[in-house]
Order: C-alpha cells, then sequence, then structure tokens
C-alpha cells in the first residue's frame, strides 16, 4: 500500500497527541488522531528532494537538505500536528533529535534519517510525545502499513491521499508508490504539502535528485488551492533497488520510462490534492495548449486554475468565461486575444477575439460537475501544460478562519 | 463634492438600464440603479492615466491611450454594468461612439473625451441604451451632482467612494477630488478598478502624467481584495488650472506639495476600496519597514495583505501570526527570519527568530476590531510601505459565486 508497495520499504505509525497539543478541535477529522509515522527501507536509498521557496523554512526542511547531500537515506520520520517552524534554535534540536532518535531505534546513523513536520508554526515541538511516538512506530514497522502512514501525515485533508504503479523496466516489474498529504495553502511552490514516492527501481546514485525538479515542475507545482505557500513544503523520491533489475543510469531509455512512470504516481497525488482542496466540492483542470513556451503555460494554467473569481464562479456553477480571459490576460503568459480559443468541458465559449453564442444552461450544466476541464488554446506557440484547482466555497472560509494557531 | 469639489468641473449621471441588460439582480444594491456619468472640465485639463497591465483590456482602455496622446482632455464618460471588454471589433466601436456621443453633446472633440467602462465581461454594449443615457446626462450638468456619479460608477460596489481636499499652493488655495469604485477583483494592478481625481492646480502640461504613475503605486497598487486583476483598470488624474495659481512646473517644491497631496486622496480612496472589499467586514493595513528596498517593502506589504490564510484568519478573529510569517517567508522580499520584528495592533507577536509570549487574548481582541494594523519591521534597510487589504468572509464566496455573466 502507498509507499510501502515497493518491495524492502516498510512503515509504523503512532498516535502520540501531537495534534491534540496543537491543533483546534474542528481542524482534525474525528478517528484521524495518528500523527507519526516512519517509513524504512531495508536498504539505503538514492534519494532526490524538493523543498519549499519560501525564506521562511522548518527545521526539518534544512536538516532534510543537509542529510540528501550523503545521500544514504535509509528511513522517514514525519509528524503532522506541528510545523517546527518559526521555532528557532530549539526547532532545530527538536529536528535533529528526531532523526537521532529514529536511527537509533532502527540502527541506522542520524543523517541516513529524513524529517518533516507538518502542522501549525511557531510552536515547540512536545518532544516528549514525539519520542514516545517514534519509539512505538519503529517497534511496529510493517509492509502493510502504508494506509497508516498515509493517515498520520494528515491534517486538515479529508482523506488519505495515496497511488501506486507497476512498470517494466528492462524485463522486470518494478513498483511504485505514493502518499502525500495537503488541501490548504497548497500552491504552485508546494506549499504545506508533504508527497513522498517510494520504488523498488535499481538506479545508478544522483538519479532521483536528477529528476525530481522536473517531476514535481509537472505536477504538485501545478496544484493550486489558495495561493498561500509555506514554510514545510517537501517532495521526495527514494529508490531501493529491491526489484533487482540492472540499474537505471541517467539519460538511458529506461530512466526515461521510470521518470514517466514516477510522474504519473506524482499527478495522480497532486490532483487528490485539488480534489481535496479545504471546503473543495469541484476538481478542476485546467489545460492549456498553443503557448509560446511550456513555462508560459505552466503559468497560464496555474493563473486560471489559481484565480479567486474563477474558483468562486465554479463553486456557484456560473458559466463565467469573461474571468478565465481575464485570468488569462493577468497571468503574464504571452497572449493574443484573437488568436484564444477557449472551451469549458469540451464547448467553446470564446475564439476570435469575443465570447461564443452558446448555449449557457449547456455550459452551466458542465460547471455543476464534480470535475470541470477548462481548455486554452494560445496560439502562440506549442507549448502545453496543465494544472488543477479547486472551487473557492464558504466552507473554506470556515475551516481556515477557526484554524487556530 | 468629489470629482466637483475643484473648481470649474461639473457632472451628470443617468439610469439608462446598463445594468439590467447585463447583471444578476444580485450584484446590484437596490436602489443604486445609476448607470451612466459624463463629468466635463470648462477648460483643456493637463491629463494623466495609468491603466491595468492584463494583456486583455477592454476596448475603453485602448481608446484612453490614444486619446490621451493628444493630451487636451475636457470630458470623462462612464458607464457600469457593462465592461466591454472581450467584446471584439464591435467593442471598439461602441467605445468610440461613447466618446463621439459625448463630445458632440458638450461641443467638444472626441479625442477630448476618456471612455471607462466596468462590469460584466464579454456582452455587446447595449448602444441604445448608453446613447440615451449620455444625452440626459450631458443635459444635466451640474458641481451639484459629484455624488451622484459616484454613485453611477459602482458595481458589486456597497457604497460611494470620494475623497476631498484643499491644499495651499504658491498662496492659492487649490482643491482636489477624487472617486472611485471598486470591490472584488482589485490587486496591485488596480483589477476592476475606476478612479478618478481632479484638481482646479494650474499645471504646466505634462505634469500630470510624469505624477500618475508613482501616486499610483504607492496607493491603488497597493490595496488587494482578491488576487485578480481585470480588462478595465483606470486611474486618472485630471488638472484644469481654474485656480489661477501660478502653474506648477516639474520639480519645483509645488510639484511635491501637490503630488503629496493628491497621494493623501489616492490613499483616502485606495483605503475605501480595501475596507468595501466584497463580503469585507474589516479593513487591514499592513506597514512593512526596515525592508532592504521599497519595492521589497511594497511587494512584502502586498502579498500578506493579499494572503487567503491571513484574510480567513483575520475575519475569524484569529491571531494566526505564523500565517504572517510565512507569507512574508514567500512574498519574495529579502528577509531573514532572525531579524524580523512583527506586530498586531501594536502587540509584538514574533522576534528574535521565534513567536513572543503573549496573551493570545489580547492579540485576540485587536483582530476582532475592524480596523487592523499589522507592523513587520524586516531589519534589512531602510524601505518602507504599506498596503491595505480586508478579510476574506463567506460572504465573499457568495457574492461571486453568484455574479452572472
Amino acid at each position: 500500500m502507498a509507499v510501502t508497495f515497493p518491495r524492502g520499504f516498510v512503515a509504523g505509525t503512532a498516535s502520540c497527541g501531537i495534534k491534540a497539543f496543537t491543533a483546534g478541535a474542528t481542524a482534525i477529522p474525528s478517528g484521524q488522531q495518528k500523527d507519526l509515522c516512519v517509513v524504512q527501507s531495508e536498504r539505503v536509498c538514492d534519494t532526490g528532494g524538493v523543498f519549499t521557496t519560501n525564506k521562511v523554512k522548518s527545521a526539518s526542511v534544512v536538516i532534510d537538505h543537509l542529510h540528501l547531500q550523503h545521500n544514504r537515506v535509509q528511513a522517514l520520520v514525519v509528524n503532522s500536528g506541528n510545523a517546527n517552524a518559526c521555532t528557532g534554535a530549539q526547532g532545530f534540536k527538536d529536528a535533529l533529535l528526531m532523526a537521532k532518535i529514529t536511527a537509533d531505534h532502527l540502527d541506522l546513523d542520524p543523517d541516513q534519517v529524513l524529517v518533516s513536520s507538518t502542522g501549525v508554526i511557531g510552536r515547540y515541538m512536545p518532544m516528549d510525545a514525539v519520542k514516545s511516538g517514534i519509539i512505538s512506530a519503529c517497534a511496529n514497522m510493517d509492509a502493510a502499513h502504508g494506509l497508516d502512514a498515509a493517515h498520520a501525515i494528515m491534517t486538515t485533508d479529508s482523506k488519505p491521499k495515496l497511488a501506486e504503479l507497476g512498470v517494466d523496466l528492462g524485463g522486470v516489474q518494478v513498483r511504485i508508490g505514493g502518499m502525500c498529504k495537503g488541501s490548504g495553502m497548497i500552491h504552485p511552490n508546494m506549499a504545506t504539502m508533504l508527497a513522498y514516492i517510494t520504488t523498488d527501481a535499481a538506479v545508478e546514485p544522483g538519479l532521483m535528485a536528477s529528476m525530481v525538479k522536473a517531476v514535481a515542475d509537472q505536477s504538485f507545482n501545478q496544484v493550486t488551492v489558495d495561493g498561500d505557500s509555506s514554510t514545510n513544503d517537501t517532495f521526495l523520491m527514494l529508490a531501493n533497488g529491491a526489484a533487482g533489475n540492472k540499474p537505471v543510469g541517467s539519460g538511458s531509455p529506461e530512466a526515461g520510462v521510470l521518470q514517466g512512470a514516477m510522474l504519473e504516481v506524482a499527478q495522480r497525488l497532486a490532483r487528490s490534492i485539488a480534489r481535496d482542496g479545504e471546503g473543495a466540492t469541484k476538481l478542476l483542470t485546467v489545460r492549456v495548449a498553443g503557448a509560446a513556451s511550456r513555462d508560459d503555460a505552466r503559468l497560464a494554467a496555474r493563473t486560471v486554475a489559481s484565480s479567486s473569481l474563477v474558483k468562486t464562479a465554479i463553486h456557484g456553477g456560473d458559466p463565467n468565461w469573461g474571468r478565465i480571459v481575464c485570468a488569462l490576460g493577468y497571468s503574464g503568459a504571452e497572449m493574443a486575444i484573437d488568436r484564444l480559443h477557449l472551451s469549458i468541458g469540451g464547448l467553446t465559449v470564446f475564439e476570435r477575439g469575443a465570447g461564443v453564442a452558446v448555449d449557457l444552461g449547456a455550459v452551466r450544466a458542465v460547471f455543476e460537475q464534480p470535475e470541470i476541464e477548462i481548455v486554452a488554446t494560445l496560439g502562440m506557440g506549442d507549448g502545453a501544460s496543465e494544472a488543477w484547482g479547486c472551487d473557492l466555497s464558504e466552507e473554506y472560509v470556515r475551516i481556515n478562519a477557526d484554524y487556530t494557531t
């Protein structure tokens, strides 16, 4: 299941009370009080990671940067309920201690452990609880606990987020599994999102690091829920080689296949985040084609998917294509209004510089579906990309007005 | 009153049914059905304007750019209810016709008239109604109609927005007056905002054009309600010389005084927009000091004021300073977490890299005020700026989910 679907990965979880220490009662779905997980590989993993671009970084993000430099990671420890951000020197000590306790109980070195935290900013970690949670999780590691791990990393998520895929790599079937969390504060720069993709593929050292940015750019960085980006965002890819295939080298055909499969898992996870945006009732997919470049396409797609006015229109089932055109216009992507072609759910609503007389009732019916696809063809080149978002509902406001420090 | 407070300006308004043609019933406050105004100066004005940076521009914005090149403006015609954007060639014809009809009835040339439109995107102007409205407005021009004009430009605004100021310019008292509209779709780039500031100061030709960008950058461009920027944003400054002072030249001490007074009026108008954000219940002022540059300060202040999570926290009366620190971190402004000092309503909540143990009840009381001031001192230099925003409420979602194309 999820990160333990690939061979050679096990996980353990604990309910150690971190969420009870720090989060408002309304923010945590009842029955989801698991708040810590440990994931371990039987072998050293080739590991790549990308992290938040926020200038304020959680202690765990800084520690992970350091530990990744040695590229001998074999375990993760993740807690939810407390972000360990804006916690000064104490925060660094606590993050290092989390790595050390985990390493001690799994017979590893501390720099073989990566640490992630998510939750409320600005509170010190309740380290007694965290310590007992790590000990408890490490005492109960099992390949069957992948789903539990996905539960343990949730904060305002309404459900655990998983994806799995098998792929043939030079005649050997390798497995890829992933889990993530994130609903509010999700933005192109991966705000308050944690994502982990594991594979049992054997790869040459450094391959995961060379792939992780490209995978993130076409998946998690195209998810947008509310425009904020957080202190703790983390995306890690770990390959442990348990499948026994010939190690995949950079630039090989197998590397392309593997990267495509990792991207597919990442995109499934990214869409699950968009679908689970705080208060979201609809998944919005924005496809942009014909952009002057892929970067332009990414920018345009993200901008439409994150427009508050587009998001509220979608929530209201309002076929307000003017807001989509407007968002494309301020996205910064090159465009010319007379070349734009715009469709909503397959219905052309705008072309040749003006709106098309369509049956507004049909457009409205499209907007009332749980999944809505907007396709914008810019006519400027051959750049293409997509982005995912959700509607903006009254419920979003309620959740975030009440979620307490 | 407002734009007719300075001598030599008159205004006329009409209720010609544009709003009835195009807008949903819920979007227009009842009793506010005026939808067209004409403002005329007795003399040719020195005029400066800045417009939306959206790549999709309303026909009126394009026309105004052309007309401003001659710098002999003597009248404005503004309608609400229809943005005349994404209307192709027909839109340009209609905007030009609006200028021509106005010019004909005021005995001016068409290029002496500037045109603004605001409202729904993507519908053709109901030109029969517009024509009768212009004729009706031009037949009833009066200096007493400044307030009526401010009403006529409203869309989802809950109230008209005006400001007035007198200032001594080399021994002569000159008057400055302004009106604006805007609530939803307000962003740093002046989304769906129309603002007009008039003065009876005499100035040398070109002075208004040289000042208008700087005034906008420190006022309207620092207002943020929902992150969208529109096709129609327009800010115009007109000086007609009716006060009879010695014409103010660029770089003179009087130019500084005049620009300061124009800015004061612009800032009052900008704050009134933030306060009247769709569904807003609270005005948020974010002051940033100690930034590496003024641009950094502007960026940081705007980013905090536009964070959905900060806005919902303020709505909920939630003293969640972590969200403010987080927004500063992703703003792009230079910062170092250990140099940051943050206060909310005068209470220090963050310094030296960590949160301060404050009485959360006192912070909460601050957040529950109708006006809230956040002050961030970055400790990186001497750049300072401020920005204004509002809380994000369930009502915002309701307004924008229902506002129809």
